[in-house]
């Protein structure tokens, strides 16, 4: 692996409660293999859903979304988009806040996060906008379009969902040290 | 995910017995989730080694590298600069021997394997030719030079590693679904 290496910051961390679409910030995560403890998205497997149309709905597939990481400077891009001040984290079920990458949501797939605890993420890659998140937003704004302008703001802009590649802890604060994967393109 | 969708058909499976760098023909592969049944590199966490300078040696991690996804062509390809009839699958710990795609270990990492039996493999990536490997060639050819021709002559050609998204079966002669991650430059 020869590729780049970036930094970026901590800004917040977030676990998601059972039943819940929104996240909650916690004073530090703990990751084990399964995921952030306490997130309803932990598991070393999930079941399949919506992403997934060529598994029947609730088949039994190894986890490899076990975290929502955002970005700081995409997140202010995609609340201008919808018109509003900030579209905070928790909105749309972030559990890692990042800031100093400009277009994190294009993290190649197969790059690291590493933080001071050991803790490392290993990148799955970008995140797709989902109306479910649209409907957060739209339930805290008041505002019933935003489920759909949701959707199309945070095109690019939705983050990364990644899997925890060696335990321990992440807090507001930590720096992080990204491992950029060298991507190659495919001849076909 | 929108990619392309490309057919393959399964040559050969194999594993790899403990303690030992080549792997065996078996006349089927049972995967769980922790990888195939009987073979070294089965765990849902493995030690960390030379690939993953970054950490301590043998740390904990969660294992990626589940298994080892080699083409039939490619391999013809690495006979050829080696200056042999052929390389089996076997000398170099194959674990699936595919046939039909030219460039296999081009495929973008998140590519999905489906296979009959309901069997699904995510693509981790590219894997890199190591020394190991080509001791392995030198021992059955009786050439020692083989050891680095092959480091080589195998590059961008050694295949791919990935990990059992959805347990079953896979058997030779089975056809395989191949989902083409469409995937982003990175704008850094």
């Amino acid at each position: 692996m020869s590729g780049r290496t970036l930094q970026a910051a901590v800004r917040g961390v977030y676990v998601v409660p059972e039943g819940q679409v929104a996240s909650q910030a916690v004073p530090r995560l703990s990751l084990s293999f399964a995921g952030a403890e306490g997130d309803r998205h932990t598991g070393l497997t999930r079941p399949s859903g919506s992403r997934e149309p060529w598994y029947p709905r609730g088949t039994e597939m190894r986890n490899e979304r076990q975290l929502s990481i955002l970005s700081e400077e995409e997140m202010a891009e995609v609340a201008t988009g919808l018109g509003i001040a900030a579209l905070p984290a928790e909105w749309i079920g972030g559990n890692l806040l990042l800031a100093g990458i400009a277009h994190l949501t294009q993290l190649p797939p197969r790059s690291i996060l590493m933080f001071p605890s050991g803790a490392a993420v290993r990148i799955d890659g970008d995140n797709g906008p989902c109306r479910i998140s649209g409907r957060s937003i739209a339930a805290q704004t008041g505002q019933p379009e935003h489920e759909f302008a949701f959707v199309k703001a945070a095109e690019n802009r939705r983050g990364l969902v990644g899997w925890v590649e060696r335990e321990g802890t992440i807090a507001p604060g930590d720096s992080v040290k990204i491992r950029v994967w060298d991507q190659h393109a495919f001849a076909g």
